[in-house]
């Protein structure tokens, strides 16, 4: 036996996990469906398994109506939302080639980041925040530039909007350009029609509309970007096969975000790649689960209410709303934060009196909003009311004049209109 | 309300998650331990809630320990076994260093693949499969090649060697290179001693001797090489501040593995980056917290004692072990399938009559061997014998002549040896 270092500290164990029950109204994370939490404690299972592959099959025919295809290739990516990103674009993009970013937020900030770590020419088409690009703008940077993808984001949670898709894949396919579509903040909550809108690969997370834990991240990719994306396979040495050739494309510059190996994980092939996160499989195949037994139709309703109630009962109290109405993701609202009020005093209040979380903001709105979230298991009449009745109380007791008593009975309205 | 697809099937929901109470006595994963399993159901937070960067920094402070070390930078990443890897030597990596890997086996091949995508010159110190690497042939290696990073496997599951790691850390400061460690397979099995053995980034995964899920990585980062890390930081766009200042380095080809904006996330800086998977960070709190509750002595004992009873139980079947015996992982035994017999037959038989999982092998090994663990919850006594038994029932029935009833006792007896 191995002798250990007595000079590190005895190590304590601190308590067992015992989390406070916050209610979790910000842009995301959200408290997650109990049946996606009870998921994760079922048992494991070896990861070439016939129940396991099983399940991972599974797990590509839930999701293929939540993203709205019929793409074979939809499954997951092991990671957080941001891994799904890293993983289509270091996938889709050689370095050097041009691509285009519809940039209206942070989220646009950070596909050309990751954009940048991979050696793409870059070029973007803007809008401010608070604001979409227009169709038309589009189809004018994409003539302008000729870029090899598209990248954009759905729901921008930095600034509340959602980016009109319909029609965006016939223009990339005029121009043999792909089109990556980041939908984490809006993928189960707001429709995603990857089929209909032509889109290539668009990916999404578990954290925000679909209710669960972050950590495993939805993918769909078409046989189109499949067959690009193969061109690129490099099977790793150690688990060479004959049945797996490599294609004559440039290497992916990254091994766990190598969907042609991923791909090929997912596939009946079974190659060997990364082991899969088999509790968070669970819990992305519950989330699909609860999803598509509410109808993603009356899920998407529902998120819409939400988004209408708390909008209607923030503007009930005398606040002013953030970006262009036509334009607004129905599950995250800004909402300015009064002149002379703290915004961070009100957020701690609201998490220490009500045990209600709601979010800040980035970059230029850091400071000037607050985001409000009505997300998955939260995008609920009776969670929005009880945010509206606690932020109304916290805004009084700070001294900001505002009629009390309005906000719940006006979002009760919007609710059902 | 946009309208879904009607062409698109209607969607299965499929059962209820209910997988099969297998026994997984493979190289890995392994059984959670219920514990974890059911920590994973607790409810969420938000996450830059005090409550939660409290549980990230309880993590840091219960996996110093178990990597030995008293390493600040201690802590997850959000991804399986492989994303920390990729992590490590992407952020550790400028492109064009040379790299020495220390290869004796198929993780030695995947280091060698996953920094052939980074760009670096890879040269490599080799063992055939079954061995270890002499420290003095790493010496020689170090003072032939004059590496910027030495990158080694500890357990390779694929040829279950563990490859020591005693003086190698001196070795690379003598000679101004930083080294790494894969310790996937071993951590919380066999003892880690990253302070000791001087070695600047180990990481680890919890679906082996941790005994949790897949999905989590824990890492641990010297200060040395935070500093080498650091100087490579660039902070996207969208989230730059002024208190946090980019390095002159190269920038990291990755930005969800950029080790720099992770530390700036687990720091008192809480840099917004991923957002950090929740119920995988509870899942590898806990598994730390049995680790430690157990006491490290007293599970690499366990964890010995299983191999050892394991082998014994082997070998009195008249089977012939793989690989050196020196230098053999506690946790995971190969197994030469012997003359005649048909391997996946077995596997097959195993899991459908006993609902027992044993692995079969890798590259050269494929065919050969099998590889049976005895890992986390599963590195127990009573998991051995029921193995060994089914395996002796399986083997007989196949037409394997073997003195019955042998291998039973002969664990036994190992066990306490």
């Amino acid at each position: 036996m191995p002798e250990l270092d007595p000079m590190l500290p005895a190590p304590a164990l601190f308590g067992e996990i015992d989390p406070p029950q916050r209610l979790l109204m910000g842009p995301g994370p959200v408290n997650a469906h109990p049946r996606v939490l009870r998921a994760m404690s079922a048992d494991l299972l070896g990861q070439f398994d016939p129940e396991m592959t099983g399940y991972m099959n599974q797990v590509m025919a839930l999701y293929r109506p939540v993203f709205g295809t019929a793409n074979a290739w939809t499954m997951l990516i092991d990671g957080t939302a941001r891994a799904a990103i890293e993983a289509s674009l270091v996938s889709l993009v050689v370095p050097g080639d041009t691509v285009l970013v519809i940039n209206f937020g942070r989220f646009g900030l950070l596909l050309q980041e990751i954009l940048g770590r991979i050696g793409a020419r870059i070029v973007t088409v803007d809008a401010p925040w608070g604001e979409v690009v227009p169709m038309a703008a589009i189809a004018e940077a994409i003539a302008a530039y000729g870029p090899k993808v598209v990248a954009c984001v759905h729901g921008d949670t930095s600034t509340t909007m959602a980016q009109p898709l319909e029609g965006l894949g016939e223009l990339c396919r005029a121009a043999g350009a792909l089109a990556y579509v980041d939908a984490t903040a809006t993928l189960g909550g707001m429709e995603i029609a990857a089929d209909r809108w032509g889109v290539d690969v668009v990916t999404g997370g578990l954290q925000k509309c679909l209710g669960g834990p972050s950590g495993s991240a939805p993918i769909t990719i078409s046989d189109r970007a499949a067959e690009h994306i193969f061109a690129r396979r490099h099977v790793e040495q150690g688990i060479r096969r004959d049945d797996i050739v490599d294609g004559a494309g440039v290497r992916i510059g990254s091994n766990y975000f190598d969907l042609a190996m991923i791909m090929d994980y997912w596939s009946e092939k079974r190659l060997n790649h990364h082991t899969e996160a088999t509790s968070m499989l669970y819990a992305a195949r519950e989330c699909a689960r609860v999803a598509l037994g509410e109808g993603l139709a009356a899920r998407f309703a529902r998120h819409a209410a939400s988004g209408r109630a708390m909008t209607a009962g923030l503007r009930a109290m005398g606040l002013t709303v953030f970006g262009d109405d036509a334009h607004r993701m129905t599950n995250v609202t800004g909402v300015y934060i009064p002149a002379g009020i703290d915004g961070e005093r009100v957020r701690t209040m609201m998490r220490e009196h009500f045990e209600i979380e709601i979010g800040s903001a980035f970059g230029p709105l850091q400071g000037k909003i607050w985001r409000l979230g009505a997300m998955g298991y939260n995008a609920m009449r009776h969670k929005v009311l009880i945010t509206l009745g606690a932020l109304e109380a916290c805004l009084a007791a700070e001294g900001f004049v505002l009629p009390l008593g309005a906000a719940v009975p006006a979002a009760l309205a919007a609710w059902v209109a």
